[in-house]
């Protein structure tokens, strides 16, 4: 039967979201918070120089450094692809991972709670999702498992031979809140509590559905030909992460005032509305449909 | 009789503070908005780089480094240093400024609202403040005007004759929020407004008592003997900017647990909780008291 042996929570992959960086820290000075009797759980700050910075990352995202060719290639020397090459070596290697599960924490500057997100699919994932969100009710479940291979994965979780991201918001870059800093942790505590259930049997009957959102694509803010933005999220959209936008809504006002609508077909539930971070390459928002995860 | 005959609106002094970088563009693309009858108005980009770097300064903080001392230093040559030079030659020079009045656009991650502050004191602020709050009442007034005289403050708003904040929030760094600008714009306005009444003595009749809050001092997050922190701000203080913290109050809770509470022996209203930007410097928040101000 399918054990987990071996989990590592990373945190401080960007060096401006703080709850990770300090749920690892709390959980390197406090380890009988992670630790279960069926696995050995370590904890790892994954880039330590961005943090000292006071920035998402030096050189390059280190989040999206986990392409196998990429880990491969020793040109890539920059300081996230040498952390990404290291952290191969201590926690992988990907593709033959001595680390089972790898639960990596997030922050965002969008309003979307404790959110697990789902980058590979499978029975193991079904039921985690489950369990997290039957335990925690204001749990949100993100899928975007159909869009690569896991060797072509750019992802940090994709080390791992299972992996997750944790992403908890809002909270600005650069600041702790004790709010989401909690709720970062009882996920967390979730997620090991239902490794231990499962490595013993021992899981409680689960609901055989499970309410996800699937991601579909991305869409940036109006831009003029130049490249420069002409407009911003409209206010009814904004922090409205997983609320449906209908075909025809206002989503973007543009500076001089006037309003774009939703030009899509069909209902879409946006998250990442408004990210901090995903502003260098001009994107508004994350649009999704809703899914169920169902359970045999 | 005293009369406005030039503003200046000056925005991304913080390059990672959007609100007023787009607002000055929107006022530049329509200059219409800033115009009135009896004063001149220019719009300021400030910090170009700052913005195009998504960082608060390049060298150092920009709206610290307007001291008479320093302007004269030309031994202080960084870039902020030297737009801060650069910006007194155009808009002061500072003590025989050509600009009579200067509004200085900023936001915070703290959860502010629209916030007038005053750096400096006088009838002519009591009257901004009691016509700003009687036209927008869910204005703030912030009072720090007693700690230095004009050439020992380091503020960019300082250059002017007479000079003000605008400070607007809660908005992450480096995200535009359309409730955020909107808000600035709105208070912008009434303070345009104002001195277009100022001007012509049309001033409706004021309220003789506006509240306002007054900075008494900054306190520090808690930090062990190496300066590092070791607790964060109590999830019971964050977000409740202006709002009571009585002796004995949870305002710290320790990465061990433990509360720490308020040891003043007065009621105190926070401002700036846990503002990203001044995490450097370890601060946690800044203390005010109440305060009326009064007009004859």
């Amino acid at each position: 039967m399918d054990q987990i042996k071996q989990v590592a929570i990373v945190g401080g992959v960007h060096g401006n979201e703080f709850s990770g960086i300090y749920l690892v820290r709390q959980y390197l000075a406090q380890p009988e918070q992670v630790k279960r009797a069926s696995f050995t759980t370590e904890s790892v700050w994954a880039n330590p120089e961005a943090h000292y910075a006071n920035k998402r990352y030096l050189h390059s995202d280190l989040n999206r450094q986990f392409k196998n060719c990429d880990l491969a290639n020793l040109a890539l020397s920059n300081y996230e692809q040498s952390r990404a090459k290291v952290l191969n070596a201590q926690l992988g290697p990907k593709g033959n991972a001595r680390t089972d599960l790898l639960i990596d924490l997030h922050n965002t500057t969008s309003n979307m709670g404790a959110c697990l997100i789902l980058t590979q699919s499978g029975p193991f994932y079904n039921q985690m999702a489950a369990y997290v969100k039957m335990m925690m009710p204001e749990a949100i479940i993100s899928r975007d498992e159909d869009h690569f291979a896991a060797e072509d994965h750019a992802l940090m979780c994709t080390l791992g031979r299972y992996g997750v991201l944790v992403e908890v918001g809002p909270q600005p870059q650069s600041v702790l809140r004790q709010d989401v800093l909690e709720l970062m942790h009882r996920m967390t505590q979730h997620i090991l509590d239902f490794v231990e259930h499962y490595n013993n049997g021992t899981l409680p009957v689960l609901p055989k559905e499970t309410e996800a959102f699937r991601y579909l694509h991305s869409i940036k803010l109006p831009m003029n030909a130049q490249g420069e933005r002409i407009g911003m999220v409209h206010k009814n959209v904004q922090d409205r992460d997983y609320q449906p936008i209908y075909p025809g809504d206002p989503i973007f006002t543009l500076f001089d005032g006037s309003e774009i609508p939703y030009d899509g077909d069909t209902v879409v539930y946006p998250t990442f509305i408004n990210e901090a971070a995903y502003y260098d390459n001009n994107l508004a928002m994350s649009l999704n449909e809703k899914v169920l995860i169902t359970l045999p």
